[in-house]
């Protein structure tokens, strides 16, 4: 088989809100081959996306990504892996590269899938799928009272695990900051792993990552996420050195399979979660996986938009056994939740299992999520360079 | 001051060569503030950074830069760096925001200086500036002959130092690589500064770098640069504890402070590199040199296009004393060439010196370079989300 068409959709929300819920807007990637078509998403903003595409070559190591993959053979796991390369090396200088390969990548996967039927980790050369224990994921309250709220609402819908995050956590007082996780504890019950993300708030200012610890410590939290931006290798060294019973997570903002290396090797994680829509896709996710596996750190899912995302999270680390995590969101926008008519429910015992059917196994809902597609044209020198494709299976 | 307008200008040859020079196309931002305009350059590739500028945001940390530019007062270097947190934290999920936010910064500089009538390199704190000895920055020859014949002409043409890079280097036999890099040192003569640049071309394979070590010790090559992508940190370690004589360069990819950090940390670099149009500009392209300062490592710049990004990859390590490197592209476009009346020239000496005008001390020649502007729009639903400005001063 060779790549025929490579499409990618600009979906979104009549209003974006200014919060942290990556939801809001999507990228959609369809890829074509021997008749066969994938289906992947990019967790990226969709412009400079679209544009990552279709950019005119700038030297030989700056291409488009659509320029290194058309008309390329795809038969097989080896075919994907070298692709990444080609379109890494090709890329190197263009980067937006590696959330723009992302959808295309995972987009393969299922195409390789559906044409051996087989599912997508089984292609991936996993010799099983194990279920997750789905840690219920979302933001902050306002305010204590808000966070209690959604603390209880998700415990009696039956989540035995919790994370908050963003909203007003970091921004005010360690005090405020205590009452939000201990609100969250409450809420939640004494049994249930709870999960805190500061979403990258201090920076790399440990002091102010520091004093937050005793509260966290407190309230039983597993992880911290994100108390740095993941290129601040020294801060999260610093801050794991005196955490406690409190481990470090991160990893999310990894482009590549280095940037998440480098902080399991030198940033003393516990827990590293890449999102397989930014990271180029199932292939170095993987790869991340078996290199914390390797030196005792856990791989955890990163996802936040739909269903088509959180079963290509799921897939890297769906062989490791035992009660492992995933994130698992709870209040998707109406765009994520729509873009598939099937989903990834919680079974009898409230775990999540990626679906037996070929590929990635969910069935997309084109018609639900129409209104949402956003017409873009880009034209250069009145040569059209991208205008938004007809959505169709 | 407030920021009132910021305009990207795609602009490239008619023909793009697949051939590792950078200068073929160009991201060119001007900045207008209280009257003053400042003028950068991004070393990155058009139409994605022109996307990232413009892009609609997705979520509170995925918006394009101009939404987090446009208005914001700059009165003092205390704003661009606070603006710099400002683009990071807002533009965190949107991966070429480092890329589209360098030309800005470094634009912010030049206008500054301008309103103060003061060298960039004044305004950005520091106390001299200090010539530099410039190496001829080109690409190897197809065969030996050829980069023989490069090497003597540039030692003919007064440079006491050159690097060769890319082009058939790395790609064929190790005996091969040999023969290229002693044309290259017979054709220089003895005592001049030979470099190499193997422009990542072994990804991370240590074995297939660590062969040509021999040859590159033989020949007194001072540095290899680049042998493995950036981010492969573990590699680049390997390699320079059996580099011998040879020291490693690199860090041109690092689009934050903290990449080129981790690879002096992590990497046993010897020169560290940055780029300060991808890096986000002058700001933490001068936190990586006080960084690898502090530890032994050598700054030198990288630049590879317009003596307007020449002079600003010039500026974080200007204060350095010594007779320390600079890259100088020998056969720039005339693109690059063109879009300055005025050139960092050499001096009797052979040496490169920061001009004393205001700002980065350019004369832009806008007539000169017209001709290559990219006429590029972008409609979102209809709206006009990018039209290509007039290019005037």
């Amino acid at each position: 088989m060779r790549i025929e068409a490579v499409d990618v959709f600009f979906l979104a929300l009549p209003v974006i809100e200014d919060i942290g819920d990556g939801s809001q807007d999507m990228v959609l990637v369809r890829v074509r081959a021997g008749g066969y078509t994938g289906w992947g998403e990019s967790e990226a903003s969709p412009l400079p996306t679209i544009a990552a595409f279709v950019a005119p070559p700038s030297h030989s190591a700056c291409h488009g990504v659509l320029d290194s993959v058309l008309g390329e053979p795809v038969d097989g796991p080896g075919d994907i892996l070298r692709l990444s390369r080609r379109v890494a090396e090709r890329g190197l200088d263009l980067l937006q590269t590696p959330h723009a390969w992302s959808g295309v990548e995972i987009a393969l996967w299922d195409l390789l899938g559906k044409a051996r039927e087989e599912p997508a980790w089984s292609v991936l050369g996993l010799a099983a799928s194990h279920p997750r224990r789905p840690y219920a994921s979302q933001l902050f309250g306002d305010d204590p009272q808000q966070t209690f709220d959604r603390a209880r609402t998700v415990a009696a819908d039956g989540y035995r695990a919790a994370k908050f995050g963003w909203g007003p956590y970091g921004r005010g007082s360690v005090r405020a900051d205590a009452d939000q996780v201990m609100a969250a504890r409450e809420g939640l019950g004494p049994d249930a792993s709870l999960l805190v993300d500061a979403g990258t708030v201090w920076g790399e200012d440990v002091e102010a990552a520091a004093a937050r610890l005793p509260a966290l410590e407190a309230a039983g939290v597993v992880w911290l996420e994100e108390p740095f931006v993941g290129g601040a290798l020294d801060a999260h060294a610093a801050l794991a050195a005196q955490a406690g019973s409190v481990r470090l997570a991160g990893g999310e903002g990894a482009h590549n399979a280095w940037a998440a290396r480098a902080l399991v090797d030198h940033g003393g994680l516990g827990f590293v979660q890449v999102d397989t829509g930014r990271i180029g896709g199932l292939g170095p996710a993987r790869e991340v996986a078996r290199h914390a596996a390797a030196r005792g750190v856990v791989h955890v899912n990163h996802t936040f938009t739909s269903h088509l995302a959180l079963a290509a999270s799921l897939v890297p680390y769906a062989d490791y056994r035992g009660e492992l995590l995933c994130e698992y969101p709870v209040a998707p926008s109406p765009l994520a939740l729509g873009l598939t008519r099937t989903h990834l429910d919680r079974d009898d015992e409230g775990l999540v299992r990626l679906p037996d059917a070929p590929g990635l196994g969910l069935e997309l809902d084109l018609d639900a999520v129409r209104g949402y597609l956003q017409d873009v044209e880009i034209t250069i020198d009145g040569r059209v360079a991208y205008r938004t494709p007809e959505l169709e299976q």
